[in-house]
């Protein structure tokens, strides 16, 4: 199958076997898939990872493998989305980890993460799930909006950790993909949402969808009147200097919630966390389940943040046509 | 009076007129003052503070301003400790501020702080208080447990802040001065806390009260038996390689609580705060009422913390003394 994979900083094209199937997972073949930032972290070194990046992606079960006939008739044919995070119980020669005994699979202390860490991803003519991670799509779903269900999944994660009665507003900073999806998700929660970002075209875009937009202040006056203004700050920027704004501008006993993943470490003021006793959390992936009801009832709409679709043999192309200004969601096409 | 004052990184001696009084507000003749590390923080620029350090004490009442004859009556001559944080609502001419009005006043917006923010504080033989921050001490409590009330109120935050009963057990990084604080503080409420420090003989400390107290791994191996291990961490290490080392000991969905405050940054791998989804909690100052209340109760006992006690003449001396590798709590006797 033709494939890309991680090489000196750069996609490589590969011609590899079809992936072989284990007892209980499913091959699928890749109708669309989505370059996430992560996936440009993953380039500069981010988790050492060598393999097929891609972990966003909507695809089609052609295959199963060690299971009855009846779930050989549920999955084979159905277009599906997939949980990124492979537990050790999905691999038969391995006994469950506290973590997973304990409900928390996401965290498995020997995952493996599609397109991330230690398995193959989505950049791939095929890829290989176990059928415990796949998620059906409905009918009235299309592949466009299918293909965000792992982003989406990842904004809802924040609705799982917080309480968002006790919030009037939140403060989004970044207006790239997953923050533009983390805004439109928390505008279904909460009545006033405000993103914080430095590109116009990606603030008008949130203004579409009912999101306040406005710019990253760039002076020092602007930045003062900004000081401990919101009691909840999801740090969505990707970037450096993303937490340093976003304690700044949280509210004494705010909370900041973490979104940004890169390569390397970031210079913190720790004290002021101390000292405005912050709740800084840490957010990751999240529930499928919940991403596709809110597809499937209309209450967000991620379609819009498709900047451009390439042939996924054009994928060196479409990835570095996603770090240009400007771009949100670059899709391959299989 | 007497006094100390910040110059050039060191402390000066200097004399100043007694302290004016607010409406309100107490003349408190000091008679044990404490050394923190915040204060040698500050001499090395945190907060750019110029004025009295000093912000742990237990003193006597001397004078009041602008009360009834009854509540003069209640505070004269009496032995007491105080609250740091001086909120707005304590300056007659100010209105009150939004966290006042929640409730919050360690958080006021326009708060000055004992020694460190904008009020003199205890390195001196006089400091002034409002009324509302003052804490009257039982007899039964001598002047050697009563000078660390602030610093174990801000070791009970951590009660305030998490839940105890989720949690089997704890680590503490660190083991000065506060560390022990904590330690001792949770091992109330915790049936078990390990302490993992630096200096043999303040973890030799830690075990004679109940704590068990382990070197803070030295080598790649032993560091690795630690990765994922605690579910609550307090990094209270004053240094910044602490959070580091809590980020990789915390559990995956683990807690841990930051208590140093250092001038400047740290380097933090925020991926790993996301990765695991770790929430990162702020403590500072907490409840005066708690700490008095566990020292009534003989349930900590912070006496064995003191490695030495000096004149307040000698206070230049005695904070370069408290600097020294091996020493804990540090008096200045007035």
């Amino acid at each position: 199958m033709l494939a890309f994979t991680i090489a000196k900083g750069k996609l490589r094209r590969v011609e590899k076997p079809l992936p072989w199937l284990r007892r209980g997972w499913a091959l699928i073949r890749v109708r669309l898939a989505g370059i996430c930032n992560t996936d440009i972290e993953l380039l500069r070194g981010y988790q050492g990872f060598r393999g097929i990046p891609g972990h966003e992606f909507v695809g089609e079960v052609t295959g199963v493998h060690g299971v009855s006939a009846a779930e050989k008739e549920k999955w084979l044919g159905r277009r599906v989305c997939g949980e990124i995070n492979v537990s050790c119980s999905a691999y038969g020669d391995r006994s469950a980890c506290d973590l997973c005994k304990r409900g928390l699979k996401t965290h498995c202390a020997r995952r493996t993460v599609l397109g991330i860490v230690a398995h193959d991803g989505a950049f791939a003519e095929f890829l290989t799930l176990p059928l415990e991670n796949l998620h059906i799509i409905e009918d009235s779903i299309p592949d466009e909006q299918a293909v965000f269900v792992e982003p989406l999944a990842a904004a809802c994660e924040i609705l799982e950790q917080i309480d968002t009665k006790l919030f009037r507003d939140a403060a989004i900073l970044g207006d790239g993909k997953l923050a533009q999806l983390i805004a439109r998700v928390l505008r279904t929660a909460l009545p006033r949402v405000i993103m914080y970002g430095k590109h116009e075209n990606k603030l008008a875009l949130a203004r579409q969808a009912g999101i306040e937009a406005k710019q990253i202040p760039g002076n020092l006056a602007d930045l003062k009147r900004l000081k401990n203004t919101f009691a909840l700050i999801v740090e969505a920027t990707g970037s450096r200097a993303g937490l340093a704004l976003a304690q700044q501008m949280a509210e004494p006993r705010g909370t900041v919630v973490l979104k940004s993943t890169f390569h390397g470490t970031a210079p913190v003021e720790t004290w002021s966390i101390v000292v405005k006793e912050l709740t800084v959390l840490g957010s990751r992936c999240g529930p499928f389940r919940e991403a596709l009801a809110l597809l499937l009832a209309g209450k967000v709409d991620p379609t819009p943040l498709i900047t451009s679709t390439f042939p996924l043999a054009k994928a060196p192309s479409a990835i570095r046509f996603a770090q240009r200004p400007g771009v949100l969601k670059v899709l391959l096409r299989n």
